[in-house]
């Protein structure tokens, strides 16, 4: 074990830190979701990822990365959330094989009712507790991490289809 | 939805990199410890949590919140591991319905293996890409997120037996 580069105690902090308070943020974000619109935050997110796109559609490989969530569960979740009448699956026209997931009417309605509890519950959880300061820092910090490594070969922030908006 | 306080430009981009960060940090963590050590970061979380307790012995109710995890989740975990021969279940001495979770020789052993490669990944994948300044402003944001709200019940950071320790 010589060579290895153990942590030191203030970068030990800092990822005991970022364990507990990530831990603490999904639990209190599936709470709060799941106690007043009866969804867990990744179907919230689902929701969020295909509202954003042109025509509110979005092929399962692509949703599965914007949703930062791997295709089976993924495709769980769509399978649940077509139960709901949530999303709808659609034949994909520029891809024979593949399948688009639709947001329904009834799903953005669900989007839109669950979407004012769920961004209170951020603020309270997150960004009540941080100044102006630390929430630039803490985009900084996560740009930081998020950024593709030399040796990536995996990543990428793939738009659905090109497109931008904004879930809270 | 009058009144809800909606996430400006700056905290949504925090929001967003946050979620990216953590699923991101999750994903390659997990990867690493799949591949070289044969187990998931929440199994390695056990065997850390039970190597700082003295005696490597922890009631599994204060092993689920020593690991941020459910109760049903520590002891799936923890039959797995046992299965493996890395922990044991023994009789708790001062509670007689309680039973505490113990790590043995070989589970020491498999921890003593695997935290090398873990670290360098946790180097890898975060602290390679902060500077100094990142990592105490880290701490800091995290300790924010993590500080008990006045009307928390639920919180606290419940020592297995009073115990200190490192992991890495």
């Amino acid at each position: 074990m010589t060579g290895t580069r153990w942590l030191d105690d203030d970068e030990q902090q800092a990822w005991r830190g970022l364990l507990a308070a990530t831990a603490r943020i999904d639990r209190l974000l599936d709470e709060q979701l799941q106690r007043d619109s009866g969804m867990p935050h990744a179907y919230y997110m689902v929701l969020v990822a295909l509202s954003e796109q042109p025509g509110r559609a979005c092929r399962m490989s692509v949703l599965a990365e914007r949703t930062m969530s791997s295709q089976s569960r993924v495709s769980h979740a769509v399978a649940r959330l077509e139960e709901r009448g949530w999303v709808r699956r659609d034949p994909s026209s520029s891809d024979r094989r593949g399948k688009l997931a639709v947001l329904t009417e009834e799903g953005r309605r669900a989007l839109r009712e669950a979407a004012p509890g769920h961004v209170e519950q951020v603020r309270r959880v997150v960004f009540d507790r941080l100044t102006p300061a630390q929430v630039q820092q803490l985009r900084e910090i996560t740009s930081a991490i998020t950024a593709p490594a030399d040796d990536d070969t995996d990543e990428g922030d793939t738009p659905c289809d090109g497109a931008n908006g904004r879930s809270l």
